[in-house]
Formats: C-alpha cells, sequence, structure tokens
C-alpha cells in the first residue's frame, strides 16, 4: 500500500456497500481496508477476499487505525449514529444519500464533522456522473449563454415497483423525497449554480396502500435569481422518457419491458405474499407482449 | 329581433372586437346592436354592415338603450374606465384578458359591477374550448381518478414573434404573464378545480431590447389540495409541441415553417422598420429550408 492510499472501511455490506467497493477498487488511490457487518459468514468472505480486517460494529472498526475514512452504507435511520461514532474517531466520512430524515439530524451531523475536523461528503451523487458533467462543462462555457430556468419533470412508476419495507417508510428515509429528490435536487444545484433561498413545495401521498411520499411538486429560487421547478411523480405510468424521445440518464432506453406493468407486478408479488407468509417470495410475471418471464425475488421482513 | 336577444355593442374595432363579431353573429341569442370606434370610417361602414348605430365614444354608446351587453376589446389600460361606464349605465360587460394590470384596477372593477348589479365575464377565455371542456368532462366523469397535480410547460417564441409595441409594455398589460399566463392560470384552475390559496412565482425579463416578461415559473396550491405549475418560456427556440408528439391546442401541428426563425425575423423586421421610418413597414423573409417566402406588414406606431 502506498502512502497516498485512502484506506476504506465499509460500514454495511448490503447493496449500496458491496457496490461502493468495486468503485473503491478501481480508484488508484483508494483501498478497502476493513469493513463492518453483524453478519459473521460475510465477514468470513470479505477478510478471506479483501485481506482485510473485518469488524462486527462499526465501534471496532473506527476505534482501530486501519482506516482513514468510512463510507456508510447502513440504513438511514443509523446514519446519525454511524456518523457520530465515525467523527468522534477522527474518520473521514462519506455517507448514503439521503444524509438524514430531518434538518436537525443533518445539522447535528455536520456540527459534529466540523468539531472534529473531519470531511462529510453525501453521496452516491448523480452530479458527479458524466452526463451531469458534462451538461455542467457546456453551461460554464458560457457559448449558450446564462442558465436562467430549470425545469424538471419525472413521471414514472417508483412507487409501484417492488420495494423494500424501508423503502416504503418515511421515517426510515423512504418515499420519492428522500430516495429520488436527494438526486433531482442535487443536481438541480449543482447546474443552477449553489445555494437556493427560497423554496416551496408540497408532496403527495396518494395511495395509502403504499403510505409515503410518491410525489412532490417543488419550486426553488437560488441566490443568483435562477429559478427551478422540480416535479416527481412515482404513482405514473407514462414515463417522461417519452418525452425526451426515449433517452433517459443513462442513454437511450434499452429495456423492452413494456412500461406500466408495475403495478400488476406488484399485485401479483403482493398476493404472493399475502399467500406464502414466508421469508421469501417468488414472484414469476410474464409480459405478454414479448414473452419475457420475469422473476422477482422479495425478502420479506 | 326577438324580446330574449341580448344586443351587444362593441368598443373597439380592433382585432379582438372584429373577430368578436363574427361569433355574435353565430349565436342564436345575440346580436350586434351598436359599436363605439373613433374612426369615422370604421362607423360609416359598421352602420352599412350592421344596420346598427354606430358611436363616437363608448358614454354615447352606453347612454343609449340599443344595448343590453357591452363588450371591452380596448386595450388593456382602458378597461377600467371603460367597465366603469359601462356599470353605471347597467350595461352587463365581457371584458378581454387580461383584465387590468393590477390587483387594485380589477378589483375596482369588480365593485363596480357589484354595486350596479351587472355581471361582468373576462374573456377570450381558453376553458371555453372544445379541447379544454374535453379534459374537464373526463375528469368530472371519474373515470380516472381524482386530479392530483397538474405540471403545465409551454416554450415557445412569443417574444420574438413580431409583435405590438403594447405587447412589450407591461405597464399596457403587455409581457407573456399578462398575455399568455391569463390563459395559462384559467385553464388551469379551470381544471384544477377552483381557488388558489398559495402562490410562489418569478417572471423573467432576459432580453433587455424587448424588455418585458418574457418568462415566468409559478406554483400554485388549490384549495382542494391539488398543486400545479405553470411555466412559460417565451423566448425558446424549441417548441414543447416537440414533446407532445406534434400536437399543439388546436390538434396537429401544420405549419411547414421551421420553428425558430423568429429571432431572425423580427431582426430583420426591425432594422427594415430602422431604415423606412414610416408609418406602415413591410418585411419580407426568405426561410431557406423549403424556400417560402413569408410578407409581413407591421404597423408603426
Amino acid at each position: 500500500m502506498k502512502s497516498s492510499q485512502i484506506r476504506v472501511g465499509i460500514a454495511g455490506l448490503g447493496i449500496a456497500g458491496t457496490e461502493f467497493i468495486a468503485n473503491v477498487e478501481k480508484h488508484p488511490n483508494m483501498t478497502v481496508s476493513a469493513a463492518a457487518t453483524r453478519d459473521p459468514k460475510r465477514r468470513e468472505q470479505f477478510e478471506k477476499d479483501f485481506n482485510a480486517n473485518a469488524y462486527e460494529t462499526i465501534e471496532a472498526m473506527c476505534a482501530s487505525d486501519s482506516i482513514d475514512l468510512i463510507y456508510i452504507a447502513t440504513p438511514t435511520e443509523l446514519h446519525k449514529e454511524h456518523v457520530f461514532i465515525a467523527a468522534e474517531n477522527k474518520k473521514h466520512i462519506i455517507v448514503e444519500k439521503p444524509i438524514a430524515t430531518s434538518i436537525e439530524e443533518a445539522s447535528s451531523m455536520i456540527e459534529i464533522c466540523q468539531k472534529n475536523n473531519v470531511h462529510m461528503l453525501v453521496g452516491h451523487s448523480h452530479s458527479f456522473e458524466l452526463p451531469i458533467i458534462e451538461m455542467k462543462k457546456i453551461i460554464d462555457s458560457g457559448q449558450i449563454g446564462d442558465v436562467r430556468m430549470i425545469n424538471n419533470l419525472y413521471y414514472n412508476d417508483w412507487i409501484y415497483r417492488p420495494r423494500t419495507p424501508e423503502e416504503l417508510d418515511t421515517s426510515l428515509g423512504g418515499g420519492v423525497t428522500f430516495r429520488q429528490g436527494s438526486h433531482q435536487f442535487d443536481i438541480i444545484r449543482f447546474l443552477g449554480g449553489g445555494n437556493v433561498r427560497s423554496v416551496r413545495a408540497s408532496t403527495g401521498r396518494w395511495d395509502l396502500k403504499r403510505n409515503t411520499e410518491g410525489s412532490h411538486s417543488v419550486w426553488l429560487e437560488f441566490e443568483n435569481g435562477v429559478t427551478a421547478t422540480a416535479i416527481y411523480n412515482g404513482y405514473d405510468h407514462f414515463h417522461t422518457t417519452e418525452l425526451t424521445f426515449g433517452l433517459g440518464e443513462g442513454g437511450p432506453v434499452k429495456s423492452n419491458q413494456p412500461y406500466g406493468n408495475s403495478r400488476k407486478q406488484i399485485e401479483n408479488t403482493l398476493s404472493l405474499r399475502m399467500k406464502s407468509n414466508k421469508k421469501i417470495v417468488v414472484a414469476i410475471n410474464q409480459f405478454p407482449p414479448n414473452g419475457i418471464i420475469q422473476l422477482i425475488i422479495l425478502f420479506s421482513v
């Protein structure tokens, strides 16, 4: 290990944590040096794969001097606790979005980092992705003039796709505003130029069977005078990509799955779940137009 | 004339007034019975065409008992004065949009009508047009559920099309917010269901050469909880019809004029105007892609 290497400890080996490891491995100045998870099998596997220590608790990982930075990929409701542990152990921090579910929690997390002189970054952030960086470059070049107005409109079926219980519980950081809004507002701020001076917004809970925020309508005014609207409707069976010539965030839409089957899909899944009442729910959906069979495995709580 | 006929007096024989006459003529219960214009030639022509009185002043027309209703198609800055004359003469009123350029003016106009027990309607209103009525019918039928959110986005080149001086002077009711917003907000209110309880908005003056509101970004909350956004950008060379599969307010877009020539067109027009400095300006524009030649005649002030 070179001395310029940043040694990263992964807190939580769920989807986000596991995906992050792959990216750290690619980075020339970062090394995965530790992990913390309560699952003994995962600890064993991690130590074998990475020749690095795996700890049972985040406290133990942060107390050691094997890491410089902690990546907090634990559930949203644990972010504050884990940021405090890391900061008080003088570890720099990347914490998964959303940072927290209240301004008070988020502010206390920023304060503890400032007090302990450690950096905290909230990620993952789409602002660092190529299409967004390219948009920013074009704006900064001045070749098309100043940004005056931003209108972001996103209709999709987020709320009706198979979701984990946390994703449908606002108090645990669920719903489209915490989960998707954090990306939408981040990108708009990045392109719009900085700090917001005025906000007017509403959120919608339109289906009490999936009782979390499924939509929002937001009006933002930046300190530089730019105004932006951010609309998100996760109850929709019309996808805004239809309005953008089939081009989505990741380029042309390649999926041949007909859009708008989400509600049916989740209804099948839920009915199977109710019937089986087991730890693992398997739903098989066949989409008639193209005959694709999709296997969905849900882990129930 | 049947006794059930409403006798209409036209105040102002400009474009709006003249267009309105044709519609009154089609209505089974309305008759054009008088007009008021300062132009003696137009009065003569009107009396010949309609076998009805033409007055030099609105006062004189309203003082007579030849009309039940006055259609006020005079410039916006005269609306208040003419509404007062009509109301105090106990004539019902249709006044062209926008009603006025301030809440105070509009309120005083409503008050004088209530005091004199006459009806006042602001028009023309797109809410009475077939596509909007059809949308309202579908909503009221309940077959697709309740309205939850309305997002209206309109990009076009309103500000760069050839315009009259009044249309580019906010104090005279010009700019997209007074001229086009009155339609946009009217339709949204009609479909959204009634009164607005909260507004947050900004307007943009982005080209000081045509110094009036050319854009707005509006967030509205209705008393029934529906939230709406109304975006209008009249500086654009991208038309939102491109996002709606070529379907505009009037059905499929049929024009073969390439979109986005407005700025060039107005620049040609203005440069000709500066050179000629005459009462009538003629601009000839050729659009290279299809060879169409367009003749524009502007009456300067």
